[in-house]
């Protein structure tokens, strides 16, 4: 039987989640971390998973984000993405950039239950709004995947649409203090630089022109070549791991009160790839390694009721620190989910060994 | 209960198919049909259609597209995309551009049907090589998708990946003489300039250089506002359609035995954008209008004994020729699925008249 | 010696332009125009040629586009770029789609001017603002071109930075009542379908939930093979003319005064290709087929105030009919420049005549 | 007077160039570098550099690099481009892009300096092909710039057509065991992370299936804020500069003898995002971040005499060595210009020291 556990907290069975980078030091760059250090300082925005472990072969998930705790069909956010390498599955992408809007909360999962994870949110959908596809145009379901067949047995197909729920509704229920990360959610089968990849957060707070903003990256880590690891300090990690040819991914969610326009916030998405880049990664071909912005400053109406709709934006030179804060986080990210994940053993026998065994390690 | 008929050839009880455009004489531009006049002239393309009907409300279904006859995770066609206009669903085109190939059928269905069909692609791929996912990398399904809404009850999420199955098997099965156009498989529902519109085909010969090729076009045509139809003669046709905001979209598929590398393939997608636009469109807010093209000229194994491969491709400045055959045989196609479909009322008895039928008017 | 006029207005010794297309029935679509039919019926919008004659060798020039008669470095505009087929020479494109906005004047010119042009842009700008390059960043000079080498000798590189100032300047000063079109500025030695081609412009008035606003186009039409041209009511028109390569291109610039982000603009540029395609054209292999547009509704202070920035933008589902407003203008406007161009002969004999010419012929 | 050198080696009256990176300890990466550590390691591939000087303000130039030692518009070679920051003016990315080739040496030089140098190369190819622009098409020049504005009094405009054509006759002559790096030609007045910048170099070679091949970078160094510089064991380096807004820029030109197609060439451009991320870069805002990428492999002919080509690729699995390769290249590259570069003075008196002096302090 598999065990299904639904999460928002640190609260759970399943050791996916330990430590946070900061505390091994492995926090990166200069600006300041929000309270949490977490995407969900960015205000509103929530955090669920679905973890699933069965036997010696399942140790897979689904992880939920949500922009706000309202109805994002009706209060849709402004949302672009950044292909770094598009050796991927994910869905929602393409009307994503066309529209310059995310009308769905967006769910991350291993590469074969993307089709279950994109039922879930068109269903999901339609039960906050049973006109969808009938009176009113249909929805666009994003979901972002990695392949986590090291550890998992992916061709199980164990993620459900059921699953995928779960993960929603963990998101929307009232959170403790603290996200989890680590080998929970979508990252509980997850590897990284051959050691135990998975969910990672980091936030930053940005004061620009005296004005408080925040941004928050989370990360399904699950990229990297054994031995390209480098901490914040320069060090390399080699870890004892099997050479193989990668066939990870990353998948980088970023979140900001600043208010963006769609090109801004595609901008955005591509500093996510120097953070990954700083952390030792070269894009590698086997990794579908994707990155989706979003602002929280001002939701669009499905069916707006004037012609011309007030917006604001960010004065466009003012964006440097933006991008200073969406590299350091997405890094930091990266380091966080090392640093939570617990040593797993899965599919086959296969290892992987947590980046905190191996710094213990005289 | 559901009625499901699968097809690959003109022999249906539903009245999804008939006439073709050519033989209205609605033939589009200069160069000369190949024998059959549709996709299937390009050597080794099969086509099969999965038909759904239920009760007034499920007017649906499903259309595979095999760009060989063999195993395509092992034999992957050269292949690449064009978004003429993002809002839309579809899966699988973000890695078709960055590897330049496809590696699975490519399937048409309603905007609800894509999780669906994207199961059973990854299901038939596991079949045809069980390492996937295991021992070798995971598998990318293509699905491509129209909202047929307005003719069929889409929340009923009608299509199983049963029926994608069925649709695969019929493509594969020993095909008749023609394949069937108009209202049939995915096409079943779909809606064009406010005539019944539905699954269209067409295809061109070039001599280039005296020697012979074939380039074909496959429509899913379920675009353009009432009115806005015009024909290749210059006539504007009027149905007496309800004024309502476009949900459609239009999607094509190119085949040639041409050797073209991804650039080449991206140049030709384009290109079908021409035809579209042709045939009175200007490509509707609310319409996902995407192109995908492949060559069946060479294949790309997945696992490469050599380190260097040898390709061919067609010398650029001749690519003339094949960008005039991509427009015309994309015109005529939404003209084929024009002159093919039947009148078909459906879901809340909304009513979409043939394009016969109000060319046949006095 | 070179013959060189400037001009804004239809007071040309040269027999440049002529009538315009709607009084030749040829007029585009639905939608009424503006008082002009130009896109200077945008306001502020301004237009002005620099014509050069000499011999029989040369015929071409620079055509200079204001977005508005302010300074453009301080009060940049919301611009965006859409390239339908990159055989082209062009600058300054990939800054306008990084930042948004348009810095300069927009120029029009032959392939080989376009130097000469981008140096006038640079030097116009620090005229304009003397601390560019040096206290404040530099600037982006956009020029656009096509080539005329059929009739205009390319390699004489007649067209001098003085030339493309007395087009800027031309562009300044207070205008007449209608810019002129045909075989003037930049479209001196252009060539279109066979026939002779050049400048051309339309508008269009739109309502939007009662508010009016305005779109115009402006092409630099030198594009389309002999034959291929296909009239509003359908008409095919077939010059004697030589038959070869496509060598031409062309370029659409549009205006509008409603509030549109760069997104929003890139769609808008998108749908020129649409009314390209209307014409006839499949957007040939060696046509540099570019759209740029912009809007006049807000600017873009170079040095902001604020942090945060106020913005307007049209609600996303009343795009329709800015489409098929661009659509509508980009074909007349095609229709426009071969309406006004006058029978040309230049550099080796050769000769375009005029589509008036062709159409009065019994 | 403005005191010009053209050059292909270290012998230089101007103290430009000096140690290169490696002697320093500031080589990157596992992979072996080639025997001259430089793009010039790649077979074929010639550097030469045009360097201004003049009183205090002028301190600029021009580089140039040629694929090949023949004829390019007849012998065009794969090229792709990607854009990592798009605030910058180069000219000629977009046809490189549309036809996969490029048909020119590629010219590096200063912001405003592009145009000069896009008229020199158009009449370097009429010089090598007359028939250009007149019986067969124009050419495409590829220019690509950094703002060197701090040091170089920009607005002088200093690059004339003379120098570019003295860069590509330094680049054309035989050259000597080593191409100069650092403070010469188009690196003359660049600036890095607060340092002198420059021209920097590096090269890897690899054994793909035991076949060997080489590739190269050649950089143009003129991004980073003071500070953020990343050396390759993690030092940070804070030079004492002035606080300003990043103007800069870096133009990465790689070169490889292994066969690549176009979409190929795209994907290992991307890769030179994450060398310059390596050295602590996150792309500023300001800065124009670009690369380009193109194979000696194989030669495209402008007249092809053949219908369909032969080509040869590199099976898409072995990707990954040639994307480690170009990202340890790039960084190195940058190191390598940071290590040459001599400590400048330019206009207004403003001042660069060399990253040498500052790692010497005690």
């Amino acid at each position: 039987m598999v065990e299904r556990l639904s999460s928002n907290t640190t609260a759970q069975p399943f050791a996916g989640h330990g430590p946070r980078a900061r505390g091994l030091g492995l926090g990166w760059g200069t600006l300041p971390p929000g309270p949490r250090n977490a995407i969900t300082d960015v205000s509103g925005v929530r955090v669920g998973h679905r973890t699933l472990h069965q036997g010696d072969a399942i140790r897979t998930g689904v992880t939920a984000i949500l922009p706000h705790g309202g109805n994002l069909f009706h209060q849709k956010v402004p949302a672009a993405t950044q292909v770094l390498n598009g050796f991927g599955k994910s869905i929602g992408l393409m009307q994503v950039d066309e529209l310059g809007q995310l009308e769905t909360p967006i769910l991350l999962t291993n590469t074969f239950g993307v089709a279950a994870c994109a039922e879930a949110l068109i269903r999901h959908a339609i039960q906050g709004e049973p006109r969808i596809g009938r009176d009113l145009s249909t929805v666009n379901p994003v979901v972002l995947e990695c392949n986590d067949g090291y550890l998992n047995d992916i061709q199980a197909m164990a993620v459900t649409a059921e699953d995928a729920a779960a993960a929603l509704a963990a998101a929307a229920a009232p959170a403790g203090d603290e996200m989890a990360s680590g080998a929970v959610g979508a990252g509980t089968g997850m590897s990284c630089f051959g050691l135990k990849g998975g969910i990672g957060t980091a936030s930053r707070q940005l004061l620009i022109d005296q004005a408080p903003f925040r941004l928050g990256a989370l990360v399904l880590a699950n990229f990297g070549n054994p031995g390209d690891l480098r901490l914040p300090d320069g060090r390399r990690v080699e870890p004892a791991a099997e050479a193989m040819p990668e066939r990870g991914s990353v998948i980088v969610v970023l979140a900001t009160d600043i208010p963006l326009e769609h090109r801004q916030l595609r901008r955005v998405a591509a500093r996510a790839g120097t953070g990954i880049a700083w952390t030792g990664s070269f894009w590698g071909h086997g990794s579908g390694d994707i990155a989706l912005a979003f602002s929280t400053a001002e939701t669009l109406p499905h069916e707006a009721q004037a012609t011309i709709l007030p917006r604001r934006i960010l004065a466009e030179e003012r964006m440097d620190l933006v991008f200073r804060a969406t590299a350091e986080a997405t890094a930091e990210a990266v380091m966080d989910a090392l640093a939570a994940a617990e040593t797993t053993t899965g599919f086959r026998g296969h290892h992987r060994i947590s980046l905190r065994e191996v710094l213990a390690r005289p």
